[in-house]
């Protein structure tokens, strides 16, 4: 049987990170078979994608580049990890997905949004997640969290000035409402257990109806 | 006035870095101001995708993942050097470039090539070269010319077995005979000096028929 494949998106310092591993032991206490992944990254190639996109120093960086970069590791990704999962009937639960090259760069360049999801399709076979948990905190409240950990340095995009971060969270509101039957918005300003209870509710349900 | 845009493409070991370098050297002598580059690469950040794309030890790569490697070093190159340079009326010197994408993603894959088209179109903004130089010597010629450097390591695309090197040989012939308005084929299997006055003749004939 087919596996499920669950996105967590939204802005930095959202919490996503959080919320996934929290899904990930209950899905194991459920002695459900999950794993845990994410993006930009997920493979050895794709991790030395990751460390050119993300590193500071390549400030030159075209959005045409980005925007390829991303879709080259997220092609390794699908290919050499989460379809093989999802056909052994896993559930795989990925940090950042094609929603987030939509917001990211999608929010950039006007008239590119054609262009990134055209070859994003290309890059994934046109996988589309099953659920999306979409976390919810304004570019104020997420940037202040990035600042708050210790020992921090930002990478190039997280590095981005405010109002950029502003039209990223305002790309991800316009995903959540466009694509509501596969998107649900979480409110990440709650608590983390509050969210949690809010994911778990929400897969269950989704889980249930499946099997 | 805008520059010209010269690419050189054939198969591995055709001499294109030979002779790019003999008519860089024609046209400093003429007084003509010329760069001298090549993909993947080109840049920083094409360097450190080159340095991904060509590791041998990277065997489990995705062809999507080549072709959008491969795409992203070209859109950094486009956008940095090649466009910068011809609007200062420069010729580019160009050691492959899409055909050379057309040709070894585009034979490996059935039914990619109007998505590496499509995708090479949005990397470079749809810039086409003014001439190319076709560099024909068949795949066991070119094999035999890259064993006979000293010390040589085959690089992950180059390592690839002569079948798959016959059919981009096919591709580079396919390219030529459908765009021949754009791409002289020239035989590689001259002396370099041949080769060179092939080159030498066609380019001057082409440049004083746009000048």
């Amino acid at each position: 049987m087919k596996g499920f494949f669950l996105t967590f998106e939204g802005p930095d310092g959202s919490g996503k990170s959080t919320q996934l591993q929290l899904l990930h032991t209950l899905l194991a206490e459920m002695g459900i078979e999950s794993i845990v992944t994410r993006e930009p990254g997920g493979t050895a190639i794709g991790d030395a994608v990751r460390g050119i996109l993300l590193d500071p120093a390549y400030g030159e960086m075209k959005m045409e580049t980005e925007i390829l970069l991303y879709a080259a590791s997220r092609a390794q990704h699908v290919h050499e990890v989460i379809m093989p999962a999802l056909n052994e009937g896993k559930v795989v639960l990925c940090d950042r997905f094609v929603d987030a090259s939509v917001a990211y760069q999608g929010s950039g360049l006007p008239g590119d949004l054609d262009a990134i999801l055209s070859i994003n399709r290309f890059a994934t076979r046109q996988l589309v997640p099953d659920r999306t948990y979409m976390m919810m905190v304004s570019a104020e409240e997420g940037r202040g969290r990035l600042n708050a950990r210790a020992g921090i340095h930002l990478d190039r995009i997280e590095a981005r000035d405010l109002a950029y971060h502003q039209r990223v969270y305002e790309a991800f509101q316009r995903i959540a409402e466009k694509d509501a039957s596969r998107v649900l918005k979480v409110d990440a300003t709650k608590s983390i257990d509050e969210i949690h209870t809010n994911v778990k509710t929400d897969f269950l349900t989704y889980y249930h109806s499946i099997r």
